[in-house]
Formats: structure tokens, sequence, C-alpha cells
């Protein structure tokens, strides 16, 4: 009889204590919305590093300031410790404007394209080929020397049929990052790439390519086009009595590697300073737009973490720690040197939280961790109702917090909704006009309660 | 034994009978999501009614047109029957552009507003007065006499920590819709109102206001202020060293009643075509943008859940009805003829769906119904789970279907995020290019899937 009391008053305790824990952690996240949705200031971070400093490619001017200025706005939030770290980086140039069209006996029809981060540039006078109009690598390894002079044309379509739009991303963009390096083997005279994009609109969209091993020779100039004129140019092919050529000319450059820097700043932990919670994004954007999407709004909303929960006097038990990291785009020195660091010192990251997916409405988290985590996890879920957030999905992090992985540690990616996120990555269209201020906070307020939770019951 | 045998036979049975279901639901509805998305009309028909039609307020010509492009449209489905149903409807005409400034001693402030639906104009020079700012109606009635002569300045904005904006919406839209009705009957000559705008922007938002029973003296002109200009009047009211009055002109007029239709389009159920179930959106728009989100989205979503069902050969059991309603923005006038003539009619509705709350990412339903129908439906959730579809909440149709409520039928409302709605609602920035065509396919396919189970499994 004893035993049972006994049982019934630990049972009946833990009860209370959980319950009471549940209360105070739900007043806790409607803090942290109340204050970012009504006196937030992600929206007036992104609002100066997209409008006064705008594209920042590694190596870049922009790249410069934005480090600068990240660095000056984290030190004014009066935490423990603001730092740099410095990263190598490449230095690709775009060069003067590309310029691209269709040759036919009836006249040049003007395309849009713009040159693939780290393509090499055409001859001075540009290269003018036929077409050959491929949907995939293994096409091109399939006609193998066929290709040789003529100008490759991948124009598979992201599947619009996919959901969510990362796994249509997913599903295309190999043929960005490896078309040259493949059709350049074969010894083709250049890559043409239909924009990764689900939309058919005049936005050329750029990126990342890799020649990967391939001698200088079998380096070929390639570029993006836009879904309009891949269309287009897909017509021009395919009508029997119109002879075509394809033209281009761009004057990119691969300069010798540069100096940046991560941007990092923490708040010591109360009881556990030695477990690290981090949380990031990347600084770094393309040079086409202002980068307000990617990843401007993973920047600000990193920030904006930091700052609410010195503005709410949350006093960690973990080291809490924000990361801007240096060149995600083109090379990912930021996220190595910042892994290679953390070797280093023998620092114990327990979690890592990115947002870089787009400054849009907030739908929940993917987690890459061990099973046990993600049952610790998924009962937070019911805390995050009342904000519409859903998805505690598998799978996910990010690029820069990638390298961190550990076997009993938890890498996390905020997820936003990605329908209009391929309108925007990697374009001239990538603007602060884009962002609208309340998706942008409630991300922000979003990651603040994901960390708070983490800080407070810590890992598995 | 023998019982035992039977009862596990027959469990044994209805699980696989319920599997069975399962996976052909799970099917069905990829096929609806999957034709929406690679194969869809809804963007090119909101196209057509946005930017060849645009503006369509109850008894203007561009509702006339949208009647008949709607007929015409729902025609070419080859569906059972389509028809017009008569409605009449108030016609309010806006008449000139507004003009309005802020008179100081230093000079004028030109500032952006719009007449409210319904609305007596200015006496034709204007009207011009000092202002009284106030956060609600009840302090005007606290006011009362003091407010007489002078211009009303409702000037509550709409609270940015509600998660919902439609929440936010409803917390603040009193003001607009009894504002100059309180404000008159105290003897002001005139009501500005902040526009329903969680932005600070230029855009002023209308929408329909009443006078309710006052009388023809105390009836005022209203309008309402772009909340980019609601905040410099404010200031300037709070400035002591500024004296400053308010000043407006408009010439809007309410006509005298118009003629307008409810345009119906259905295919007869196979089984029960007795139980009718409809699916629906506002035909008439603001004139001020082109109704892209309220309501071209709505009215293109259930043209396409019609469509869908004809083009995947689906062969309801229940009746299946389109219904593009007439008047729901300054009126209601659709809604109640709709509902009745099923009432002269005796027919039986058992489902309303409305899409009237833009056409962003589908997040959801809302449902009014009893609890027996609450929980039938929540077995469908994991269906959607694979589509992002995660508001099953109580509460919720629309304007136009909510004269049709019986204690045992099902209303509902598509939930799309909302965070952007307001931006666009009932503005000259509701138009076409706010669109996002893969959000707008996405609902239309999940609404298509609700009255396909809905079709399948009745109500309880």
């Amino acid at each position: 009889m004893k035993l049972v009391l006994k049982l019934s008053i630990f049972f009946l305790s833990a009860l209370v204590a959980a319950q009471s824990d549940y209360k105070q952690d739900s007043t806790q996240l409607r803090s942290f919305y109340t204050a970012s949705l009504t006196n937030g200031n992600s929206y007036d971070w992104l609002n100066y590093l997209s409008n006064k400093i705008g594209g920042r490619l590694a190596g870049s001017e922009g790249d410069k300031k934005a480090v600068a200025w990240g660095k000056a706005e984290l030190e004014k939030l009066d935490v423990d410790k603001v730092w740099l770290q410095a990263v190598t980086v490449p230095h690709w140039v775009r060069g003067e404007k590309e310029e691209a069209y269709i040759e036919t006996q009836h006249g040049k029809f003007k395309v849009d394209i713009c040159a693939l981060g780290g393509s090499i540039a055409t001859p001075k006078d540009g290269v003018s080929a036929e077409v050959i109009e491929v949907q995939s690598i293994k096409e091109v390894e399939a006609l193998g020397e066929k290709v040789k002079g003529k100008i490759v044309f991948y124009n598979r379509p992201m599947p619009a049929e996919k959901i969510e739009t990362f796994r249509a991303y997913g599903a295309s963009v190999g043929q960005r990052y490896n078309g040259a390096r493949v059709a350049g083997k074969y010894g083709a005279v250049g890559a043409i790439v239909r924009s990764m994009n689900l939309k058919i609109d005049r936005f050329p969209h750029t990126g990342v390519m890799s020649y990967g091993e391939n001698t200088e020779n079998e380096k070929i100039p390639t570029a993006a086009i836009s879904t309009y004129d891949a269309e287009l140019l897909s017509r021009f092919l395919k009508e029997d009595n119109i002879q075509s050529k394809f033209y281009f000319k761009q004057t990119c450059q691969n300069l010798p590697d540069a100096q940046s820097s991560n941007v990092i700043a923490e708040i010591k932990g109360s009881e556990f300073p030695d477990e690290i919670i981090i949380v990031g994004g990347h600084l770094d954007a393309w040079d086409l737009g202002d980068g307000s999407h990617d990843d401007g709004a993973g920047i600000v909303q990193s920030m904006e973490v930091l700052r609410l929960f010195k503005t709410l006097k949350i006093k960690p038990k973990r080291t809490i720690r924000v990361v801007l990291f240096a060149n995600e785009e083109n090379g990912l020195g930021g996220g190595k040197a910042y892994a290679a660091q953390v070797e280093k010192d023998n620092e114990k990251h327990i979690v890592a939280l990115e947002s870089d997916s787009g400054g849009f409405s907030p739908r929940g988290f993917g987690f890459t961790c061990n099973d046990e985590n993600y049952e610790h996890i998924q009962q937070w879920k019911p805390l995050f109702e009342p904000y519409n957030i859903h998805i505690f999905a598998r799978g996910g992090g990010g690029a820069d917090i990638g390298p961190l992985k550990k076997d009993n540690n938890v890498l996390l990616g905020l997820r936003p909704d990605s329908q209009r996120y391929f309108d925007f990555h990697h374009t001239a269209a990538d603007t602060f006009d884009a962002i609208n201020k309340r998706e942008l906070e409630l991300g922000a307020a979003t990651m603040a309660s994901m960390i708070y939770l983490f800080d407070k019951y810590g890992i598995k």
C-alpha cells in the first residue's frame, strides 16, 4: 500500500511537473512569436543587407561589406563574444553581361542567359555552334563523340508534380552541376542548361557547376538559359525547315582565391557552457539579385534568434551561437572551415540549425539525428500547433552545417513553404520586395522557439 | 469456436476493405494533384478573368462579362447541366478617383484614400474639418456630441501578434463596417478608417460599410486611408505646433438595384443524385484591382474541381455542383438567392465547400458541422499528409454558403496560408501577378480531393 502511494505521488508529481513545463514552454513560445511579429528586427536587418549591400558572392566587395555589417550588428546585441573566423574562398567573377542568341536563316533571336558559377569564359568573340538538345547526362554519354563541336542543350524541366519544390530541384540540378563536365569530355564546345525554375519566365538562374577532373581542353563554357527561352530554342530545333545555331558570349573568370570570414557570436551557457547549439545561414549570395531569400532571410532570422534571447532576457543553460557562414554558394568554404575549427578545439556541438530555404511561411523542420533524439523532439510538436508549424520530418539540415554531423548530435533545417522559392532562386528576381515581413518574422520566432527547447531540455 | 472464426473473418475483411479503400483513395488524390500541377486549367482561367475582365463589382459591366464567361467556360466542360440563377444586386459606383489631403499651416499633404463600398459622396467640393482620432467605436460613443462637425479617424491597427491574419482582420474590421454609422449619429461630417492591412504601405483598402438604420441626415461619407498615410495623419495630430484639418472628396453613388446571376453547373450523381455537394467562390470583385485573390482564385479552383472530375473520368455517386456566386462583397445577394431556391425546391445539400481566402498555398480546411461528421472527416487527414495539408479545424465555411447551414450538413472553407492575404485584399494590388501558379493549383487539387471523399463516403 505504501509503495502504491509512493508510486502515485511520484507519477503525480511527474505529471504536474510535465504540465507546468508545458505551460511555461507554451508561454515562452508565445513571447517569441509576439516579440518577433510586433517588435522584431529581422525585416529591418534584411532591408539593409539587401538594399544597401546587395549581391555578395565570395571574394566580392559585397562579401566584405556583409562580413563587416554582420559583425557590427551582432556586437550591438551585447552578447558575450563576437568574432570573425578566416575562410579562404574561391573568387569567381561574372564579367560583362552575357550575350546570346539563336541564329536562324530568318534572323537572330536574342535570348536571356547567365554564366554558371565556376564556368570559364567563351572565346573573346563568343562561340557559335549547332545545338544538340538532351534530357540528361546519360543521353550525352550515349551520344559520345556525336556531340563534338556542338553545343549541348540540357533541357530537362523540373518535375512539376513533386509537391516539395526542393525535390523537383534535386531531380534536375545534376544537369547544371555536371552538364558541362560531361559534354566537355566528349568534345562539345559549350553547354546550355535550362534554368532550375518551375515557372516559364525570362529569368536565367545561375548556380555552381564543376569541371571535376576535366583537363583544360575539356573545360567548356556553360550558362543557364531562361525557361522561356529554353522552350523557344527547343521549338526551333524541332522545326524541320529552320536551321538554327546557338551563339553565346561570356567573360567570366576564376581569379586566385580570396579571403572571407565566418561571422560568429555567442551567449555563454550558464549550466552547460560546453554544450554548444548553433543557428545560422550563409552570408554570401549570388551576384544577380540581392540574395534576400537565398540566404539573407536565413542570416537575419538567425541573428534575430540571438536578439530575442537577449530582449526577452532568457539566460540559456547551454551556449547559443549564431554563425553567418561564408561561401556556401560556390565552395562551402565557411562550413568546412567552421567544422575544422570545431574539430581542432574539440568543441561539442549538440545541435545545429540552419535556415537556407527562403524567407517564406515556416512549415516546420527536417531533422538529421538518431531515433532516440527524433522521438525526443516529437514531444515538442504540440507546442508549435498554434503557429501552424506541422512538419517534423526526417532528413534535413543545411549545406553549411553538414560537416558538423556526428552520430549523437542533431542537425536540423527550417522548412518554409517551398512553392515560390524557385521563382527567385539564384536570379535577378531574388530581391527584398519578394520578402513578406510576417513570413520572415514567423520563421525567426519558430527558430528561436526550437533553440529554446533544445537549450532547456538538451538532447538524448 | 465457429463464432470466433466468423468474427475474425468479418474483421479481417473489414480491415482488408479499409486498407484497399485507403490505397485507392491515396492513388486518387495523387491523380488530382498530378493533373492539377502538370495539366491544370485554373491558372489560364484566372489569367482571362483577371486580365481580360478585371474588376467586377455587382451591377458593373465587368460583372456581366464575368457571368457570361463563367457560363461559357463551364459549358465547355460537357457536364450535365449549366444554368444561370437571377440575383438582384445593389449597384454602387465609385465615380471619379477620390482626392484627399491633410491641410496644415505648412501646406497640404496629399494622402491616398478610397471610398468604402456603400458610402455616399461628399458634397461636390469635398468636405474639410478638424479630425478626432479614435481607436474604437466605443470611444466615439463616449465622445458623443464632441465629434459634431468633425471628421472621425478610426486608426486601430490590425493586431500583428495574431498568427492567422483573418483573426487580425476580425479584430479590426468593425470600425470599417460600422464606423460611419456611429460617427454619423453623433453629427460627425465624415469618417476615415485605417486600411485593413498589416503592412505599412500606400494602398487604401476598400470594403463594404453600412449605415444601418441611420436617417439621411446621419449618413456621412466614409473612406479608407492607406496605412502609410494613417500613420502620417496620426503623427500630425499629435504635434502640438501643427494645426491640421482633413479634406476629402469622393463622388460615389448608390444607384438603383441591378441584375446579376449565380452561375451553376453540375454533374448528376449516379447513385444518390438527390444528395448535393457544392463547391464555389464568388464571381464579383471590388473595382480597384482585378480580384485575382478575392475571389478569382476561388472561382477558378471551383471550376477546376469539376474539370478534374471530368478529365479523370470520375463518375460521382452524388450530385456535384459548382456555384459561382454573385455579389458577395456588398450584399451577399448570390448566397441568399441560392439558399432561397434550395429551400423552395426542397433540395438536400449535404456538403458546401467555399474557397474565398486567396489563392495561396493550401494548408487545410475549417469545418462547420456536428461532432459526428467532424470525427468522420478526421479519418481522411492522413490521406492529405503527403500534400502538406494539415489543418482540419473547427469553424469555417464562407459567406456565400453560410445560408445553407443545417444541423446535419457540412460547410467547409479552404484555408490557404493567410500571411500575405491582407497585402492585397480589396486593393489595387490584388492583381494576377500576385498569384503563384503552383499554389493556386495545389488549392484546386486539395478541394477536388475533399469533394471526392465526401462524394465517395457521404456524411453521417
